[in-house]
């Protein structure tokens, strides 16, 4: 029994090497905070990102300088590049010619029917996927006004966005209907996954700082991922991006749809923790950021609940009054100086990968 | 129309002046992590915890010491206790007379009958409720040998320990099924909850670290709570327990079940943002952690898209090249210079408390 529904069937798009849809694994993505154009800090925010998990990166694209430097990060970048643009079908066209593998603009924005056109026959001829993105704060007007910043008008927005597309016979889109309240986005989504089949580009935007901002997040992209509905996710934080990253794969692992790198389970602590589990947790999670194995790690606070409570955890150790333990699977393997806890795990961890 | 379906019916029952089930809103708890018997360590913790929002406190009692602390914690906080053993009867009647306000015990695990029949008898007669928590990690021999350690089996084992009370005509009864992962816990209480009108105190146990456990906790328990399942919540962190009740809270306000101060709504930021955002962000969120008012505040990071994208938020600030914005409900109030933002928006805010 899963906790995830069938998937929602979707359209298959791609962006750059990736495919998008629900014929593919949910892809993560997130998006660089650095000013485009530093190429050198943009790039190396993207490898960070990278090493992450991150699969897909997007970057804004405010200026003609910013759509030039695309052609300089895509080079150095193992993952395909999203360029992000608001109102101006130059930059649109710019970032294109520069490499972008795929952009993120509203046509509806674009202005006349001729400029849209030319953006739609320049991503046809270079391979290159548009996502629509609906913003509940960023609504036309004339939907507001009849119906409020409400799901049903970002629904709306998202139809006549992809119809605008669609009448031009360009159909490799994604869409994004993001509010920055759980409700109305889950809300919004559901409604479009009822009458579109293009793949989902499933956040809460706006999120905030970090745990009001994984909190949203996990919610409302949990919810809509259990239904079946979502084909690439982003968590928005104000904080850096690489924390995104780790968000989105937390989620994923969390229901069970993907899983990169070992899980750690650690108990809360309590009045029976006689070593200072936080720090010790704290160090083994950051030496293992990097990890491949998707083995389960357990850091518990004591010995005798410890080994039994996380019995389904491969590897683990506990900590006790000056001698620790090290257990696999629930059996007590040896007893460990205190001081050594974190390098003989570790070291443990090291020989699995051997 | 809400995310949240109708609450499912529960009984009531008391812990101290807090009431628990459908009729009552869904309460915070977290649990200390100090040594019990340090007991000015212990009551400063409980207020920290207490000024976060956390309205029902748990402390390990572990031995005979810090069942006696429990009188001296308990006249120096404003919220109830819960008492948590393992095992020992006499740990239970000792810190039920030490004035504890309920108690977390399993009685399949005390003994012999006239045992539980003690703890049930003082139980009563102090008014005093019991929570039964099955912990995947330490489910009974026997069922696990059948079952495995999985949703049935807690559910099983949950059922057996209410059984016990229940003969006793021992009626004060709330439940937990944590497991240390989403999966096993929200499928056990699914079960549990089309068995039981016992209310239930929902948590994933052994959650982990910031990102993982919040995001753990967050899908868990907000997909239980939006199906009406979760009468008390608890986030388990290997963190400051404070970060417990705040995680908490977020869960419930993402949800629209309850609502605790400011929210902060904040652009992830991207390379059209000219201000530290993060830092600005953070800025705030530590000026507004007490803040009693249930406003949304904005923190954007552009002064040309920041106003309309947040028109929801009853004041917000915008960064720019030098100069930002103060804004109420999506309208420019005023410039303000950049060095300011901060300060004048929680002077702002500061004047709508008056």
């Amino acid at each position: 029994m899963s906790l995830v529904q069938e998937r929602r069937e979707t359209r298959m798009i791609s962006v750059g090497n990736v495919t998008i849809g629900s014929n593919s694994p949910v892809a993560v993505q997130s998006m660089t905070n650095t000013r485009t154009e530093d190429v050198a800090a943009t790039v190396a925010q993207i490898q960070r990102l990278t090493k992450a998990g991150c699969e897909i990166v997007r970057v804004a694209v405010p200026d003609m300088e910013a759509a030039q430097a695309v052609a300089a990060i895509r080079r150095e970048i193992a993952i395909p590049l999203i360029a992000d643009i608001h109102f101006d079908y130059r930059l649109a066209i710019a970032a294109m010619e520069a490499g972008a593998d795929a952009l993120r603009i509203n046509p509806g924005n674009i202005g006349e029917r001729r400029k849209i056109m030319e953006v739609a026959n320049c991503a046809r001829s270079k391979g290159v996927s548009i996502r629509v993105g609906v913003n509940a704060g960023s609504l036309e007007k004339d939907i507001v006004d009849r119906l409020g910043a409400t799901p049903q008008a970002m629904a709306e927005s998202a139809l006549k966005n992809i119809e605008i597309l669609e009448d031009l016979d360009f159909h490799d889109i994604k869409v994004s209907l993001k509010a920055s309240d759980v409700q109305r986005t889950v809300e919004a989504y559901r409604l479009i996954a009822s009458k579109t089949d293009v793949p989902l580009h499933v956040g809460v935007t706006e999120a905030g700082g970090l745990i009001a901002g994984i909190t949203k997040s996990a919610i409302g992209i949990g919810m809509l991922l259990s239904e079946g509905i979502g084909d690439t996710i982003r968590v928005s934080l104000t904080r850096d991006p690489v924390e995104e990253v780790r968000t989105a794969w937390e989620i994923l692992r969390a229901l069970d749809i993907r899983h990169r790198g070992p899980e750690l389970i650690s108990c809360p602590t309590c009045g029976r923790c006689r070593i200072d589990l936080f720090t010790v947790a704290e160090q083994v999670e950051q030496a293992l950021l990097d990890c491949p194995l998707t083995i389960k790690v357990a850091i518990m606070g004591c010995v005798v609940n410890g080994p039994g409570e996380a019995k389904e955890a491969d590897i683990g150790i506990a900590g006790g009054d000056g001698v620790g333990i090290l257990f696999k699977k629930g059996k007590v393997i040896r007893k460990i100086d205190q001081d050594s806890l974190v390098d003989v795990l570790l070291k443990e961890i090291e020989n699995l990968q051997n």
